[in-house]
């Protein structure tokens, strides 16, 4: 039995779920007894000859000092940041991330010791290469942002179907499980569920995280469902709906669910140029499952970027050990929730032949339908060249509006040139 | 036509053998007209609310300070580590590393102004994406990195094919040649070329070097021929042989000769905890090829990581904007070199009944053959268990000892305690 069928069987035997959603690639992958395990059996030892890292012989790094200037942080810090990290991540860090996740679980649920990826888009591309084989059906609410479709269509062949995620200016819960459409019982499916939504900007409230959580457990009757609970924004929440990951209320709640959280520093702490992602699978640390999922995961992290920015993860961890941490990131929040009373007041006095808002509560975005019969495409570049304002088009019919990175006394008039615009090429 | 149709016809004109070697995945990769082209096209604009970034409003980040206070740059520089990298890498590095690149090349030599990845590993991945379906014979000489097993075999199936890179104790150049062995003409192939190589430590002559190009030439009479060269340990020679990277030799010498380049700061410059990496391309800036080409890979660094890390891109760019770079650099190669001394003279004084040093002159490792007839991985184990050494095993009879990682003082010790260990499991 080689290495990859002795993990392969713990997920039968444990997580059957995972293990008949794995694709080809997700079935061979066993993080190998390479140079990086060698390694790690050889600390401590006295004369150390196994890793390639440039160090003085005593396990201290010699970064050149042009570059090591640029990290403020004590010596030892500062020395990990030139260091490799290990692959699976910076262990302080996981460890302090898992208990930033777990502020909102109930104490007895299993979540698995995150591990550490270069950013929230790597931790899909791997979800993809583990359980998107060609064709396998990938479902979630629309608009969408649109590299969902270069991660799992593009790269892995996923057969990406949609549903509208709003119907009659209403969040429709139903919609990322509906867009699973037909398909055989039997046969594995990924739901992608993201809140708050890029581009919707939404985040279901109680009652409808509840339909949602039901649609999810009747489609596990029929079938393995891998369910991505895609926290990129986890935090900037401005009315009063749920805050906390829906990965935690589909802990446990049927065997043929397999809840996947993603997250990461991206927008959750404001580093975008960091590249810190996260996945966490729920399961306890050091489980069986557990332990074959983070082999495959660290042999695809291995062979894809070779290990994760350690220098970033020192900056992160620099955050996460500091007291104000919540305050920092309660100022961030909060000049988010500014702008958005701002954009929300501007957008409620449109007109609404022109322009409908869609429903949205959190995020960095907003997205409104455009009323009259123009390409908003079309519109995108009327914007551009005669009002010098920039927005994203959603075809056929949508535009959405990032209002992370408007200034509050800015967004009045961005509305203003946005209906105007509209106005212009409807009555052209 | 589709937007990848209209690059591949670009490539099939301008540069057929890439055209014939790509992938499905390579085929059908090319950067969509998404967010990041949207956000582009709409800078300058007055109110610019395209990209999913938290700023100020005037294109300023807002990180926390927490993390804020890690990074010792001016204001300008700083905010470039908290902000999203441009896909291809920020220009300004681009640029710089394209001037270190050319210092060794003939004027007229096109190279592409290289694109920023996640580090080599990343690299070689994107060069697996494109260039690998299941079955492609991918050659490489022995003893071989690892993780090329990883990323070629375990990741995209290729057929990883090697020959014994030392013969009688002399490096062979033609063995990565040799390696592709039966293969249908007209098939394309890929040949792995990594000097200072690892595990070896070995850089080719002069001599050789033009053994190893005609070899190669003479191979692409038979096919497309994509050459990886892998520079991770540029810079890093110790004797009298040539330094500069294969790529410049191998450029318009073949139409069905396609050099890739590969390098990254890990082990040149020193900061294996930032993961920067580079993919070049033997065409002119701005060329067809290059634009297509350029449009392949972002869209795959898109789909696997989202973009490169800004943050350790800014300082790699102190060092390069730095007058003392060289200098720095050099220290670390004198160093090593000091070290790579050391070790050559223990290992003169080994038995060679025990012990059959490789050829080395460059690079962090050298490789030893076990010449009794013990297994190596239990060595390795017996090393670490009994006389407190690491070593990595390179089944099934030889060690690579990292000298990279060992101080000039131990290393006499290092080597006596490894030719203990041979003669007590010989005689055991």
């Amino acid at each position: 039995m080689n290495a990859a069928d002795a993990i392969n069987r713990d997920l039968e035997a444990h997580a059957p779920a995972i293990h008949r959603s794995l694709s080809p690639l997700g079935r061979r992958a066993v993080y190998p007894r390479g140079i990086p395990v060698q390694a790690v059996e050889a600390r401590g030892t006295d004369y150390n000859a196994t890793i390639g890292q440039i160090t003085d012989g005593a396990s201290r790094p010699l970064p050149l000092p042009s570059m090591a200037a640029v990290y403020q942080l004590a010596d030892a810090d500062r020395d990990r940041v030139f260091l490799y990290s290990p692959i699976d991540g910076v262990a302080e860090l996981r460890q302090l991330w898992r208990e930033r996740q777990r502020r909102h679980a109930v104490a007895d649920q299993p979540s698995t010791t995150p591990l550490v990826t270069a950013g929230l888009t790597h931790s899909l591309s791997i979800i993809a290469d583990l359980f998107v084989p060609e064709g396998r059906v990938v479902a979630t609410a629309a608009p969408i942002w649109g590299n969902y479709r270069q991660c799992f269509g593009m790269r892995t062949g996923a057969d990406l179907r949609t549903a509208p995620g709003v119907v009659d200016g209403r969040f429709d819960p139903r919609a990322s499980v509906d867009a699973i459409g037909e398909l055989a019982p039997g046969e594995p499916a990924v739901v992608l569920f993201n809140a708050p939504s890029n581009p919707g900007g939404y985040s279901p409230t109680v009652d409808e995280r509840a339909a949602l959580v039901d649609a999810l457990i009747a489609e596990a009757e029929r079938r393995p469902l891998i369910v991505v609970v895609d926290d990129a924004y986890a935090g900037l929440v401005y009315e009063d709906v749920p805050a906390e990951s829906l990965f935690w209320e589909l802990i446990g709640r049927h065997d043929n669910l397999v809840p996947i959280k993603v997250d990461g520093v991206t927008k959750e702490l404001s580093f975008f140029g960091g590249r810190v992602g996260f996945l966490t699978f729920a399961h306890q640390p050091d489980s069986p499952v557990a332990k074959a999922v983070e082999s495959k995961i660290k042999s695809l992290i291995r062979s894809t970027i070779g290990s994760p920015v350690s220098a970033s993860q020192m900056a992160v961890l620099a955050a996460l050990r500091s007291p104000d941490l919540d305050a920092e990131n309660e100022a961030v929040r909060g000049e988010l929730e500014h702008r958005y009373r701002v954009l929300g007041t501007a957008l409620a006095a449109t007109d609404r032949d022109l322009l409908r808002p869609m429903p949205c509560n959190s995020g960095c975005f907003t997205v409104v339908e455009v009323v009259p019969d123009i390409d908003c495409e079309t519109l995108r570049r009327h914007l551009i060249d005669n009002h010098s304002t920039g927005l994203v088009a959603l075809p056929p019919k949508h535009m959405r509006i990032a209002f992370c990175s408007v200034a509050a006394d800015a967004i009045p008039e961005l509305v203003e040139r946005l209906q105007t615009g509209v106005r212009e090429l409807a009555s052209a």
